[in-house]
């Protein structure tokens, strides 16, 4: 068993640059998952790193590689590492992929990572076939996202469009303050419902664009809610429907 | 106009220890908010610290200080701060404070500061009147649950309990995978709603307590969803119950 011990191996590179470089993880195909739980998600690892002791999780890859522990604490992107990191293949589709027979969310312009990833997670858990990006959106392949979204970013199809166009042939519902109380609208079988930055909530340009524009009933007093939030109530309404 | 440019000042070693130290705080009883949209939420505000150049919030507070540009930056829990940092009084009740008349959330041995944070800006969006910790529960007061609250820690009631023997007359219901569906739960007026953290779930001595176990039902490839996603969605269920 080799354990790589210096930072300047060629392989320990490759897995770095995947974690912290965007373009990187798009021109090799391949990203970066950690840990046991966001493992399990996935098919196809290429490679699996461990820190020297860790236990081999059980996945069908042939290509293990130990890493001396110290130097495992400075590439791994959590404090509190389980010691597993795994090159697995980015899988993400253009527009052609949208199907009018199917579920999505619409991350528009979202920035932060974890309500990204918590709204792959809740996508995932409530039926939805895939997730729309643009590229103003934080990347679905992040480490923080891939984190946040428990792994599930493997589990279901990521769609980059560049312009609403592409979303012509669908029905759109927004998530926006001021919208038809989620609790009574009238869910078609297929939609995409798109979600806004924290800040700035859905653009303009794609309110204006939707069939329905969806609100969460709150206090007067309060503001608004966190957006994954909101998106985990507007999809488990449309759960079962 | 005085500005503060050096570390050694005493009313910055205080804002900084309020800012990392836990016991300071509860000693003091004094936190720190930052940024102009959580200190619209807060009341009563004792001193304000402002980034040089940067044009004071309008709170009614005398106690203005400018701090040093690079000096600010040093401090600031966050990257890209506003330069607004803020003393408020931290009020937290004990178990005599629990009514039966009441809605409360009741946050289990929670540790990540982004779902306490997250979870405590959608009760008060959704109509609940206090969160209860303990003392095994990530502290209401710190930077990181001040923020994911939107400020909205300084609007609620926060109640701290030592054992669930002061839940004895209050209504129970614990969130938990395989609880009764969500959207069939008949609500009372007056509640406690426990939530667990994310890797261990509700106590089992808390669920066993619990009159009514609710689930939120998914599909069964997904395994879970966010903590604070479930909990917006059984509060957004009660909402208006």
């Amino acid at each position: 068993m080799e354990i790589i011990t210096s930072r300047g191996n060629a392989r320990l590179k490759h897995l770095c640059k995947l974690i912290d470089d965007k373009d990187y993880r798009y021109t090799c195909g391949e990203y970066v998952v950690e840990g046991r739980r966001a493992l399990s998600a996935c098919s196809g690892v290429k490679a699996l790193y461990l820190r020297a002791g860790v236990i081999a999780p059980m996945v069908g890859c042939d290509s293990i590689f130990f890493v001396e522990e110290k130097l495992f604490a400075t590439i791994a992107p959590t404090e509190n590492s389980q010691g597993i990191l795994a090159i697995v293949p980015l899988r993400i589709s253009g527009p052609d992929a949208i199907k009018k027979t199917a579920r999505y969310v619409f991350l528009d312009h979202l920035k932060d990572p974890g309500n990204a990833g918590t709204i792959i997670r809740s996508a995932c858990a409530f039926g939805i076939d895939g997730v729309i990006v643009t590229p103003g959106c934080v990347d679905p392949f992040s480490p923080k996202v891939v984190r946040s979204s428990a792994g599930m970013v493997s589990s279901i199809e990521i769609i980059r469009i560049d312009n609403l166009s592409s979303l012509d042939s669908c029905f759109v519902l927004a998530l926006a303050a001021g919208g038809q109380d989620v609790r009574t609208v009238s869910w078609p079988a297929w939609f995409v419902l798109a979600v806004g930055s924290e800040d700035q909530g859905v653009a303009p340009e794609l309110r204006g664009r939707a069939q329905v524009v969806v609100g969460i009933p709150m206090q007067k007093s309060a503001e608004s809610i966190n957006a994954a939030v909101a998106a985990g109530i507007a999809l488990f309404a449309a759960y079962g429907t």
